[in-house]
């Protein structure tokens, strides 16, 4: 099982962690591709991220899912870009998963993959009277995974993980990560 | 307000960018440094991150707490380095903010500031019987702040920044980030 984020400046940088590590400790591989031609990073809080690798230099037609993360301007960087909507749109006609959170359902928005779907997003980021807005965490419509922001993080990776077969995985993780330790 | 992080490769990487992020959103000023001579580390899921400056370009003075998060072999290289165990016994008799998620409280034992404390860490990485062990997500005791793991990192960075006088401010972030929606 094989992910790809697409990621640039603004990044939210909880958003965009959380996902990459939890995914990973949930044996899936996650590939992050900068957008900027650049490799070094900065996100919406300063926070300086190496990526893996490049838009340009990769085969997207490798994987399993796409990843999104908010923060802004990111999420506006991801949605203006013509290769990532083409990506979006590509991936949703192969029933691959799509996963955004906070700001980046309006990249999913932008390519046209949402509509009457149940969706959640940060608070005015997306035309919610035109999806099943949902004031939740985390919501799955079929292959479509969105989340509504930084409180949202872990069960949104939690639930990509499970949208992507890794059930077992990612009750495993939820446990092994204390979350549902009380909160004192 | 101004705080000091100390990090290492094996870094815990949600522990880390979630107290840098959460604490810059609540005015309080990060300066991440990392121990090991180069200002870019891995983290314990292969995150590549560059850190502010390095241990030995700082001026240890000007801080009012520290932050240790957690990851292997992150916790222990903070550890096993005198001149962070120094910095946690001279900011301890001042009184300053001592605060570490994971494994890293053993950092905090090692330099003799956790005893009969109330502390929380990731089970079997202090000696639990030297301390009022708390199985919650993150807990205060005076100038020492802990937390259990991955899954307390929000709560231990919204408990950093009480502990810094940011009661409002911390409040407010946990409502922006939506924290409070339910699962679904």
């Amino acid at each position: 099982m094989k992910t790809l984020m697409l990621i640039s400046n603004g990044f939210e940088e909880i958003e965009a962690i959380t996902v990459i590590d939890i995914l990973r400790r949930c044996d899936i591989e996650v590939d992050v591709a900068s957008i900027t031609g650049s490799r070094e990073i900065t996100g919406a809080h300063d926070i300086k991220m190496v990526t893996d690798t490049l838009i340009e230099d990769l085969n997207a037609e490798g994987y399993d899912g796409l990843l999104l993360p908010g923060g802004l301007p990111n999420a506006h960087n991801l949605r203006d870009d013509e290769r990532v909507i083409n990506l979006v749109k590509e991936y949703d006609k192969n029933g691959k998963v799509l996963a955004a959170i906070c700001a980046a359902p309006c990249i999913l928005e932008r390519a046209g993959v949402l509509k009457n779907k149940n969706v959640t997003a940060y608070p005015n980021c997306i035309d919610e009277s035109a999806v099943n807005y949902k004031k939740v965490k985390a919501v799955r419509d079929g292959n479509v995974v969105t989340g509504c922001g930084v409180g949202g993080a872990i069960d949104f990776a939690l639930l990509i993980a499970k949208s992507l077969g890794k059930e077992e995985e990612a009750e495993k993780v939820r446990k092994g990560i204390l979350y549902d330790w009380p909160l004192e």
